[in-house]
Parts: structure tokens; sequence; C-alpha cells
């Protein structure tokens, strides 16, 4: 059978994540033609554990299964350039990669925005504030109530933003 | 078949590990009663491409075949607490978390020792040089050269350090 082609409207989905060693948010949202709607979300809250390599490897294992149960087609991800000292940065470059590597390893497409760019994106302001960046996170994906922690909404935006940029990413393409 | 119980000289392989985001080496030795001898060493250097993503993903790859082809029964690795800026330390935290998650996942121990542990269980002394301990991991484990580059000394030196560490941690476990 002659593979089959991906109808106009078929469903985008995709993945945010935003990394923490701590606690990493995730948020799959799905774009049908015009709506985008938020499929599911939550956080990844490793074991405190004194032992970091149990940490990563939580990380890895709850990223994995996330992919499997939402097998988004592409994934989103604030990148970072700060952090409080070399060390934090060190530990939270480690969280990073547990979460992005399921997903690199399953071959999917990776894109990062600063937080300028969600920012502008989402509110069309980048000095914009967490809280007004969450308002609308939940305003778009039509969601009653502005879920939590924070690093929730910061997923939800970062897959929102990437859907946002898309279409001007593929004019770009084909221009 | 009830599991056979490990004989008392039975051969105890460390997988030693310098992480890296451009060049990451490695090293496996191997203890036998007294002796400790190389098995097999060498770098993971990822292509040199603009996308860190896929160097991680190369890295992460790259550590699980060498898992596969020299299945070690533990990890050994240095331990970070510097870096030139936040930005490279995030950088080095991905590569390391990439380098230690197939080992994390194979459910191994992994073991950390800073420089100066190293540095004192092969030399003697914290204050030696590189090149020293370069010299000193050839000659324990009988190479007639020392291997190149660095980075390959590095992950030999941390992987003796731990067997030389090990008795140690045994019978203090055991008191």
């Amino acid at each position: 059978m002659p593979p089959m082609p991906v109808p106009a409207d078929a469903a985008t989905r995709v993945l945010g994540i935003d990394p923490g060693s701590r606690v990493a948010g995730y948020g799959v949202v799905e774009e049908k033609g015009s709506r985008i709607t938020a499929v599911g979300f939550g956080v990844v809250k490793p074991p405190q554990t004194a032992d970091a390599n149990l940490r990563l490897k939580y990380i890895f294992e709850a990223f994995a299964e996330i992919i499997a149960e939402y097998n988004p087609g592409e994934i989103a991800v604030e990148n970072v350039f700060f952090a409080v000292n070399a060390r934090s940065a060190l530990v939270l470059g480690q969280a990073r990669g547990a979460a992005l590597l399921p997903a690199l390893i399953a071959g999917l497409p990776v894109h990062e925005y600063s937080a300028l760019q969600v920012k502008k994106a989402l509110v069309g302001a980048g000095r914009a504030e967490k809280s007004q960046v969450a308002l609308m996170v939940c305003r778009i994906l039509g969601m009653r109530e502005i879920p939590k922690p924070e690093d929730v909404t910061d997923a939800l935006g970062v897959a929102v933003c990437h859907l946002h940029s898309a279409p001007l990413r593929r004019r770009l393409a084909r221009a």
C-alpha cells in the first residue's frame, strides 16, 4: 500500500517542556484547523533524593512515558541562558538533557524558543509578567482555570508559541 | 537452577567516563585478583554541528553502545563543580547527563569522584599535574604508551581510582 498523504487539516500535536531538576512541566497541545486545545499537562517531580543521578533517570523515564502516551509530532522547549551560578547551571543542564533525550532518541524535531519569543508570541510584549503569560495560555486553550504550578503554564506556553510561529516558519521555508 | 554464587575472584569491570560536549573520554578497566588492566578505551566525538541537541543524542547513543559492548558492572565519573560560566556549565551538564543516562537506565551504580580524589588515589598527591596522572594510569594498567587524548587517560584514571577505593568502601560498609 502506498503511504497515505497527510491531509491538510491533520492535527499537529506539540509537547512543550519546561525542564527543571526538582520540577519539570509538560503540556501537550493540538492544533486542528484554527483551534488549539490542551490534550494533557502536568509535572514530572523526581523523588527528592540526594542522589542527582537517580533524579536524572526518573526524569528521562517520565518523559519517555509522556511521549509514549501522547505521541507528539514535535517538541518545543524554552532555551535557558541564565542560572544563579555554574553549579546550578550544570544541574539544570543535566535535567534538561534528561527531559529532551527521549524525544531526540525518537527522532522528534526539538524547537527552542527564548522567554522573550514566548512572551511576544502569547502576550505581544516581551516585558509581559509571568502571570499574564499564564492567563493568555489559559484563554488561547479555552481552559476554565489556570493550571498550577507555573511549570505547567510555561510548558503549555512554549508549545502554543511553537504553533503560533510554525505557519510563519513554513511560509519562510517555502519562500 | 539456583543463581550461581559470584566467585570471590570474579572480575570487576568498571567504565570510567570523562564527560564533555565536544569530546568525551571513556575507559574500561578490569580487576582480576590484584591486577588491573585496560579492556578498552577511546573517545566519543559528536559531529561538530551547531545543533546541540543532535550532539546530545549522539553522546547518549554512543555510551549506550559502549555499555552494550563492554558490559561493565559499575561506572566511575569525575564530578565537576566548575565551569567558565553558566552557559558552558549548562552545555556540560547536558552532555554529562547524556553520557550517564544509558548507565542509569541499565541500573548500573554510578560512583563520583572529585579531581582531588582521583589525583590522590593515583599519584598520592592532590596537587599532581595532569601529565603525572596520565603516566601513573599508564603504569598501573601496564600500558606501553600513554593513550591520547587526555580525555582517555582522565576516563581510565577515574575508573582506576574507583577500583582503588572500592576495597576501602567495602570494609567501611562491613564495619
